[in-house]
This record gives C-alpha cells, sequence and structure tokens, in this order.
C-alpha cells in the first residue's frame, strides 16, 4: 500500500470514530480558569519558579549545550537531584529530559532478553514502551491485582524480574497497592518500578509520594516527571547509586540526549523547595478534589485528577465545550488515552487558584457535568 | 540472577573494559574553551538567546503545563513551527520535547508491523530505538550504501518501506548521499527519513541542512533538534500539513509527553531568527574545521564536529584530560557511543569563539592531539 492511500485511510477510520486530534494553542493571559493541565500546585508560574528559571536561561543560556555525560551536566542538575533525592528519600537521582525519557532509561538498562516485566494494565504509555524496548517478556496484569503480581512472579523461573506500576494512575485516580507491591517484590527478589508523575507533590507526607512512606525499601526504583507538581519540565529516576550509576552508563534514552536546558532544572528546583516549605499546598488538593468529586457525583481521586465518565467521546468533547463557553477549561480523555475505552472529561484540582475563583470553576462544572449527562 | 549481583557484574565488566563514564558537573563561568558540546553557533549564550528564554519563563511560566494536545501548546510553540518549516522549506512542523522525542514519534506513528524499516547502519540512538519500538521488520543496511539500501527496497514485497538516515553524521563527520537516496525512495515508493540533528544550522544554504537542497521531496520526512546549532532543548518533525496531522494523532512519545517549556521553545525561536540573518555563522563554521582537520592531520569534516581516532579508550581519556589542563574541553567517543569500536577525541568546530581564542584552541589541540598519537 502506498503511503499516501495509508495515511488517508488512518485519517478516516479517526474521522468515522469521532477521535479526531488537533492542537490548540493558546495565548498568553488568556481569561480561563486552566483545569486541565498538570500543574497541580501552580507552581509553573508561582513567581519564584519563574524568576528562577528566567535567572538561569540568563546565566547560563537556553540550552545545556550537550548530552549529560559531556558537557550538558551542570550544577544545577546536581543539586536538583540533591535535593529530589533528599526531599523523597531516596538516596539517589538522575534528571532526564521528560518523564518518557525516565521511564525508557530506567527499563531499558535494566531489563532485557534475560528479564521478566510484570506490568500493571493501566500503566503510562512511556512504560509500555519502555518495556517494549527492553526486548524483555512482558506479563501484563489486571490492573491492581496483588494476587495476579504474584503469579506472574512465580514464573520467573530464575530471571530477573521488574513490576511497572504509577503510584497514583492519571485516568483513573485510583492508587496502587505499593506496601503489598512492594513486599512482594522483596519476598521474590524482584524490583518494583514505580512512577510517581502524578504522585510527587500531591500525595504522601508533604507531598513526597508514596514511595516515601515505604521507608528505605532498596527494591524499589522510582521514577518522577518535573513538569506536573513541579511546573517545570523533565523527569527522574531514584533510587540507590549503584542504580544511578548503572543507568549513566548504560541508558541509551539518557546518554544519548541532550540535557534538561537550564531554565526548567532551575525552576523544577525552585518549586521543590516552595514545596518543601509549603505542605499546605498539596493538602489543599485534597480538600478540593474531595468537595469537586462530591459537587458532581463522582468516585473521589487518591491524586488531583478527577475523572467524570462521558457516554461517548462526542458527549465528552459537547461537555468540555460547554465548560469552556462558561471560562473554565478542562481536559478530555478518548481512547486510545483510557486503558477501558471509556471517554471523560479530565479535571485538574488546583492549588494554586484563588479560593472564589475555585469555587466559581466548582459550579460551572456542576453544571456543565448535569446537562450533559442528563442530555445522553 | 539477583539484581545486585547482576548489577555488580555490570559494573565489573566496564571497568575490566576501562569504559566507567560518570557525570561531571560544570560549574558557570568556568575558564575554559568549550569545543566538546553541540551549540555550533554559539547561539545559547547569544544575548538575545538568552533574553527570549528569559523572557518566556517569566511571561509563561517555568513550564507548558500539560501536553500539547491538552493545554500545552502555545503560541510560542505555533510561531516555532511555522518557522522553522519556512526556513527548511518544508510545508509543516511539529516540535517535540527532544530529539530523541521526535525521532520515536515519526518513526513509530509511521512504521508498524506491516512496513519494512531500512536503516543505515550509523543512524542515531534514537532512530534504533525508534525502529524497535515500530515493531516494523529492520534491515540495517551498510553505512552510506545506496545499493544495499536499493536490493533492500526490492525486498519490500508490497510493505510500506522507510529508509533511514542523517544528513550528516556526528561520529564519522561524513554526510549522506541525499539525493541518490530521495531518488531512490521516489522510485520505489518509501519514504526518507532525514534526521538533520547535525545538519541544521551546518550544512546547505545558510545553514538551512540538506533536506532543502532537496527541492519540495514529498517522500522525504525530516526531523531536527532544537539543542544543537539552535542553542536550546527540543526536537521537531518535519514534512507534510498530512505527516503532523497523523503524528499528532498517532504519535505516542508526542501525545503522552508534556510540552517542550516555554523557555527552550523561545529561546529556539530567537536563535532560529538569528540563524535566518546570519548565514556568516555556518560558514564560519566551514572555513574553521577544514583549517582544524588540516591542523590536526585528519579528514575534514561535512559538518561541525571533527573526530579524531586515538589507539584505545585509555588514550583518548588521556588526550582528553591533556587538552583539559591547557583549558580546551573536548569530547570523547568510546563504545558503545562509535558504530566502528573505535575510540575518539571528539571536537566540536564552535562559530561563536573569538578568533584569538579558536586560534588558541586550534594550537593546544594540534600538540595534544601530536603527543598522544606519539605515545601510542
Amino acid at each position: 500500500m502506498s503511503w499516501q492511500r495509508w495515511l488517508a485511510e488512518q485519517r478516516e477510520e479517526r474521522e468515522r470514530a469521532g477521535l479526531r486530534r488537533a492542537l490548540r494553542p493558546r495565548a498568553l493571559g488568556e481569561d480561563v480558569l486552566d483545569l486541565a493541565g498538570n500543574d497541580y500546585l501552580g507552581l509553573s508560574a508561582h513567581p519564584e519558579v519563574r524568576a528562577a528559571a528566567a535567572g538561569a536561561a540568563r546565566s547560563w543560556g537556553a540550552g545545556s549545550g550537550a548530552s549529560r555525560l559531556v558537557t550538558g551536566t551542570t550544577t544545577l542538575h546536581g543539586e536538583l537531584e540533591a535535593e529530589l533525592a533528599d526531599f523523597t528519600g531516596r538516596p539517589a537521582a538522575l534528571v532526564c529530559s521528560t518523564g518518557y525519557h525516565a521511564n525508557l532509561s530506567a527499563v531499558t538498562a535494566l531489563a532485557d532478553r534475560d528479564a521478566l516485566i510484570v506490568s500493571d494494565a493501566h500503566v503510562h504509555a512511556s512504560l509500555i514502551d519502555a518495556a517494549r524496548l527492553s526486548r524483555a517478556a512482558v506479563d501484563v496484569v489486571p490492573h491492581n491485582d496483588v494476587d495476579a503480581v504474584r503469579a506472574a512472579l512465580e514464573k520467573a523461573d530464575g530471571r530477573r524480574a521488574m513490576v511497572l506500576t504509577e503510584s497514583v494512575y492519571s485516568v483513573l485516580g485510583d492508587a496502587a497497592p505499593l506496601p503489598e507491591l512492594a513486599a512482594l517484590c522483596a519476598e521474590r527478589g524482584a524490583l518494583l518500578l514505580v512512577d510517581e508523575a502524578h504522585g510527587l507533590g500531591v500525595v504522601g507526607d508533604g507531598g513526597r509520594g508514596l514511595v516515601a512512606g515505604l521507608g528505605e525499601a532498596p527494591q524499589v526504583v522510582m521514577t518522577a516527571t518535573l513538569s506536573k507538581s513541579l511546573g517545570a519540565m523533565g523527569g527522574a529516576v531514584l533510587g540507590s547509586p549503584e542504580l544511578v550509576e548503572h543507568l549513566v552508563n548504560r541508558a541509551r534514552p539518557f546518554i544519548f540526549d541532550t540535557a534538561l536546558a537550564p531554565a526548567p532544572t532551575a525552576g523544577a528546583l525552585a518549586a521543590l523547595r516552595l514545596l518543601r516549605d509549603r505542605p499546605d499546598l498539596p493538602e489543599r488538593i485534597h480538600h478540593r478534589a474531595a468537595r469537586l468529586a462530591e459537587r458532581l457525583g463522582v468516585t473521589r481521586s487518591a491524586g488531583a485528577v478527577l475523572s467524570v465518565p462521558m457516554s461517548s467521546p462526542q458527549r465528552a468533547l459537547a461537555a468540555q465545550d460547554a465548560a469552556r463557553q462558561a471560562g473554565v477549561r478542562v481536559g478530555c480523555f478518548r481512547p486510545p488515552s483510557v486503558p477501558d475505552g471509556v471517554s471523560r472529561l479530565r479535571i485538574t484540582t488546583q492549588a494554586g487558584i484563588a479560593e472564589d475563583a475555585w469555587d466559581r470553576a466548582v459550579e460551572v462544572l456542576a453544571g456543565v457535568v448535569e446537562r450533559h449527562r442528563r442530555a445522553a
């Protein structure tokens, strides 16, 4: 088949399924409440974070100039790694350009043809791609099913085994049974990789994430992003110094990638310091998320993202448009971004929005959701 | 085998082979000439680029807050995409977080189990990983061998076929036979993916890269990075609007990734505008690279990177240290970063360094290379 015909067919298929996506650039200073993004604590726009990012761009330049192993590692990267490790109670950290790079790096440097990966069915695309790229055998188990993980590990048959999970899942908003998974992995000599993309800054003591609550846990490899609650860009892998040294030497998506730019590195560092001093920020998320869930009549989320199931992708888009008309931007999950095929509104609880604006957003969303559910 | 034992064995293997790598953070304002990074035109630290990056961090915040399809796309991304496409003569562009993401996105959204990938043996790690991740059949052909590509395409047997190449290869510094490859792909109905990571800003008319010289060439998909000659961070895929729409809808490493942060986006845009106004910058690279190659007695490079083969990884490291002692930082290529297993000094020709400082660097490097070659 020709490329042209194939592209056209792919496009027609999307159109038929109502799943065509397009980019809609937002302008500076738009008059809208943003409950769609992942800047959970509102730190991206915090004056200290903006100033730190801008200052780094002025002092260091717009880019890091090279990969981390060549000359791309600056003292900024070192500071951020030390403070990330300290905050989350891990011995060491390695900063990557994106959360995708962090997950690709951790999984592909550890797992190979001789390893077994046991993956929760709901893990993020970056972990699915990482597992595929590693060439390890992959056993996908039902979501949050510890018994299924145990059964899969029992078939490891001498192979090094690695279990993939997230601490808080973004789409359904539920948390993983981490203590049980960690105990199981310790017992079976397996590694447990926990992606804290939606956990860091939101859950656990002072927003330290759920891995911090496991204590030392040498069997746990933690990954995180710097682009969500830390309001910047980038990712990190956290664990033992031996793990970090291994990644520096073996993780292709780390080795062959330009280092994270100075501005987001400094921005994430400033945000991390604010988070450390402001345990009330993650707390505010939980108060607001609980109230919003109640008002919308949906399941409470373990994290910051509230998921509102809708009857069809078209219905979800219509509700999203109605909220936008009323000055509130929310997200929309449609296949293939949902593990169960159910389209949803995706509403981010925001700690950075003033109380009266937040209350107004809640009322707007309650009205929109009620109308669009009834219409369905 | 236990994870602990496996990690220890891996480490011992590296030590034995003399291939242990470690991160060495650089401090602000170090008194050294940096000929190791990829900031070929010195634009990362250009006052206008710094100011643009800092201004964007102040106006927009440290991060883009969400993936491109949610709310991460800003008007900055749109401007950069339009001007990148215009500069390189492509109809459309899509900006990604890293060059790795650009290559992963382009290849995995286009190739699948029903496709054939024909890959040059020397392509970058990100293209190798992309091909593996796509699940397509991959046929690796000898470096820059058009006949081998033809033979591989003749075995496509009705499958959609895609050829992977770079315009200028970073390690050996040679250019691909692009006109021949483009003609062959047009004849066979194949796509030609050309990674201009080391070409954009360096080769072609005014630094437009080598794809620009092919004319319209609808069979060509171009990828690029914003972290090398454009001094910032990020990557891009360039081609038809249909291609870009397809990637927006199908490329997982694009869809499930937070958008490039405002500072590097604005920094790359400012650098692109400088490059457009300063065709003398890429020209200066070629003058300097030619003189340096002559002085060191090595093969001239098609791009900005000069490669100096050394007799062993240890010898390459010793020469690198000697240059550093003399105030010049150069890179060092060791396995597995070299396609042929030969360790090398990697010297970046820099257009941003003042004439007298450049001359001094050339003399330092000539001395170091001569001494370390003799010692071998």
